[in-house]
């Protein structure tokens, strides 16, 4: 199959090129650093260090004699996006490329607006460009379980039968996202649900949970194929952030009472479920709605099985949340749609928290402290981060000088 | 009151600027006139002359001794936004400030991004500026009975409980905007619900029915007071089109059966809603959502009530449907929140067809019938209007040469 990997210099979308590529099918990658850019603005870097991407395209080369196309733009440039699709011509488009932290989203104003204008104009111009070159091209977008938040009922797969004054429909599932960020794919999956409507395109939006691990069998083919490892307040997910603090000899911080709970998932099944999804297309004008988790885990339980399986001392400290969210709250979701694709889950066993916790071990050295602290307070508008575009706006209602270890749950 | 009207040199945004100046508030008007330059776009003009927005405001004040601020700028601009609001010191803000129309959303992928983001940035930086400044604003929000859609459900206003595998709920309704314009205001809604939950905000959610009628008492007042009448292919609304039809001796073209149904409303009502939301305000942190709308009619009912009230000979024409919805659907929609506030109806009578039709006479002479016809095919990605935005992205797709009576039904 010939695929474009958008975002393909990412977390995610690094390993799923190589996995893809190695599976046969003709891949391209898109991206236009802005991942590494807001490194930079942050003044973090990922753990584990990682070469550029032209770098790391050659080097699979050299290993594997796969060659994988690279195209450096960004998708609010509607030119880019259409030569791009018109020069690969792709038969599907895995999309990662968004802005996808939420305490970024809510650092303040211009993080918010910036975040939903790239997410929601990039997407457009994407389902612009595959209506008007080729309506067949299957759209695999990333979205995420938190646009669903926790409601008090199970929560579906993209949609719902309501009953309702003894009349019945199937509705698009009610959403309750938690940031700026979150929101953003909200309306993404709305504006995608029209254009499969409108246009008949094919989509699957994959609702994903929280990503943990960092090693595929590509990525361990060699140093440079490595894929990122964050733990900064900013863009680091919660298990990354546990290993590093235990490493560390840091108490390992959860919000209050630690109840929140989410879907997680291994980064192999992220690339297993990609694949599924590429393998059985949606329908000319379906707009299909996976949600890609394997378990669920409240942040207490994800902080006691680092404690448990760390060798030396480790313990958890409880402070308050800086996010707007239920601490305590019911949570069910649906997830057997990749299930019955076939998909065969990789969970949380003490071997995957081990080898996490090796590869936080490796790195100590690079371990910087200070990024994982503080940062963004949802209740404030200006988050008084020392970055390049947090000026402005603030009047005297910023706060957040807190530590925010959940502050990447997304 | 101290009342800040944005978009207060559009249709509706004017005639409420007068009413709440006339009632005692102190009101200024926020526009960047965004839409006077869609007609120069477009090549075309309200049917009813109107100056412009000083000279309105001084030909009030001169006739009723009352003085209207003026603000002109843009809502994406957010220190523009921040300023005025500093400045002006609204207890609340009536926000009609938004790219309106589904079809001009719909002409091709430049005015699809342009509406989202002018709306959803437009609305955010609004957002910012009351957490920053003074979270005790009352944001009165211009939304769209056109969010929900046409579900096979009874709509509700705003939020629907839902008991779901022996769970019970009260969740956001869900939404099946049908247009780009349409899915920016379930995108605001989002936006803002998530705002009032963080900050405490207060905002009200008017999902307004399609508004028909011209004249208010303040408008009458003078020819220099009147607001827009636009009865063009993009910009038009339904019943004047059907008016224009009638008097130029031109049949009143219905899509299909004609089956589509929609909530409708008197801008009597508008002005009056807009007010009682005012003097009932959103509690701190409430996201409250009002179906403003006072009768439902499909656009066959809506043809036949011109065709029986207009004097001459007049006929209906039924044609193809170049949007995508249901020509024939279940349409039930609660709107009992302003009622209960105490609305007092103005339904569409006979005097009511009998005065719109009797605007249209008197200005027949203007009408240009090149402005009714064809426009947008939803099902398209450029519509082939020679406007100056629609260059681009077009790759033989277009088609969009058949009439659009139904276009401007939001």
């Amino acid at each position: 199959m010939d695929i474009l990997v958008l975002g393909g210099d990412g977390y995610l979308g690094w390993p799923t090129a190589l996995y893809l590529s190695r599976r046969g099918h003709r891949v391209g990658v898109v991206d236009n650093f802005a991942r590494r850019g807001y490194d930079l603005e942050m003044g973090v870097d990922s753990l584990v260090p990682i070469v550029n991407l032209q770098q790391r395209v050659r080097r699979w080369h050299e290993i594997s004699d796969l060659a994988i196309d690279v195209f450096v733009g960004d998708l609010t440039d509607a030119s880019f996006v259409s030569e791009t699709l018109a020069s690969f011509k792709p038969e599907a488009v895995v999309h990662f490329a968004e802005q996808r932290s939420a305490p970024y989203s809510m650092i303040d104003r211009k993080h918010a607006v910036y975040t939903q204008v790239n997410n929601v104009a990039g997407t457009l111009n994407l389902l612009y460009a595959i209506a008007e070159q080729n309506r067949d091209i299957h759209l695999v977008k990333l979205g995420t379980m938190g646009e669903y938040g926790t409601p008090n009922i199970d929560i579906e797969e993209g949609y719902i039968e309501i009953t309702h004054r003894g009349r019945t429909d199937v509705l698009p599932y009610p959403k309750q996202p938690g940031s700026f960020y979150h929101l953003s794919k909200v309306h993404d999956s709305a504006n995608i649900m029209f254009a499969c409507r409108i246009w008949g395109i094919r989509a699957t939006d994959l609702n994903q949970g929280i990503v943990y691990g960092h090693q595929t069998e590509e990525t361990v083919l060699h140093p440079d194929l490595a894929t990122r490892f964050d733990y900064d307040g900013v863009f680091g997910t919660v298990l990354n952030r546990f290993c590093v603090q235990a490493v560390t000899g840091h108490p390992l911080t959860v919000y209050g009472a630690g109840g929140q709970t989410r879907g997680m998932l291994n980064i192999l099944d992220t690339l297993a479920c990609v694949e599924l999804a590429l393998h059985h297309p949606a329908d000319p004008g379906e707009f299909r709605v996976f949600n890609q988790f394997t378990e669920s885990f409240s942040v207490q339980e994800m902080a006691e099985l680092v404690v448990a399986e760390y060798s030396g001392d480790a313990v958890i400290e409880h402070s308050q949340d800086p996010r707007v969210e239920k601490e305590d709250h019911y949570y069910r979701a649906a997830h057997t749609k990749l299930l019955d694709l076939g998909l065969n889950p990789h969970l949380l066993t003490s071997s995957v928290i081990q080898s996490m916790l090796a590869v936080t071990d490796k790195y100590k050295a690079a371990v910087d402290l200070a990024a994982i602290r503080p940062t963004v307070e949802w209740r404030s508008t200006a988050s008084g981060l020392a970055t390049s575009g947090s000026a402005g706006g603030s009047a005297g209602t910023s706060g957040g000088t807190e530590v925010d270890p959940l502050a990447s749950v997304n």
